[in-house]
């Protein structure tokens, strides 16, 4: 069995942002010489998600809004978990988002289908991230 | 290791529709030869799901009207991402129900609860689509 | 290629409850032997979750109200397949919340970010429960 193990660092300017993984991804998989196999990418902040979903800029507008409708940040009085902090929005947007995701490799590629774009979303930023990128397979 | 790549072409009838994989995904597990390992399962499509739920009719009612009213298709208008498009309601409702599904697998058997049951979560149909089932082990 | 499978059982005595997994699944972790590899961590029941997040009482309380705004369990006949039972608020719940993680682990360690907690979460409890780990690796 082949692995191969990376922490992606960036750098994240806004509180909500989405951030595209993919080709640093699809780079780790041709990289880690696995032919068949899985890779799951998953934040390694509890305020964040990973998921896959269209590179549409209107669509990454809706799930803004949405995800505000859902479980809106202010007031930050609302929440028990906001005394020092005031994310506890950002807890329950990553929830609905998810947390990983876990593709396929197939003959040394990701296997995707032809919309399937890798994204972070961040949703407590202005400051360091990471995501972590594990591959396993022969 | 070994594994085993599938891709599961079905046609959908209808806009949103739940079909069962369960079946296809036995088979698939029994054919892989693998004892133990992990099947992935996941929509080839952002506008659709894979979950493991309960495989009865009202509950699959009661999931139509909740996410309807989470992610409401109508008035397709509200959405950014429908220009050309009407189903940015279906990317989010994706994200409520997921992507994908992992599963064990045990001495050579889907390791599931007595009611878990896989479903595919169609929100976009009308034409053709895939699931990928993915096993890797040993 | 190894692997370890183990079924957790639980009591759990409330209706909705939020329980730690965390030090079982790094102690399954060690036992396995695995150094570089992923490990599964599922609900085996269509009510409950298992997710990462928060190790923080404001936070799971914050996530009590939430999920019950999003999916209310009463009135109990709202939902269709509320008959003989009265969880369909559960099966909702649920799938918010997901029913599984897949966390990496290299160096014979869960790989997590420093506050990543695994927890199950219990949506229609009051008797014994269980979670499914499944380890596979080197």
């Amino acid at each position: 069995m082949k692995s191969l193990t990376r922490e992606i660092w960036m750098e994240v300017p806004r509180r909500r942002m989405i951030v595209s993984l993919h080709r640093q991804v699809e780079e780790l998989v041709a990289e880690s010489g696995v032919r068949e196999g899985l890779v799951l990418v998953n934040a390694m902040h509890i305020t964040a998600s990973v998921f896959i979903n269209d590179n549409e800029s209107g669509l990454h507008a809706d799930y803004e809004r949405w995800l505000e409708k859902l479980a809106p940040e202010k007031p930050h009085g609302q929440y028990d978990h906001n005394g020092a902090e005031d994310n506890a929005d950002a807890h329950l947007k990553r929830q609905v988002m998810g947390r990983e995701v876990v593709v396929a490799i197939t003959g040394g590629r990701l296997h995707l289908g032809p919309w399937e774009h890798i994204f972070y979303y961040e949703f407590d930023g202005l400051r360091r991230k990471r995501v972590l990128v594990k591959i396993i397979g022969e």
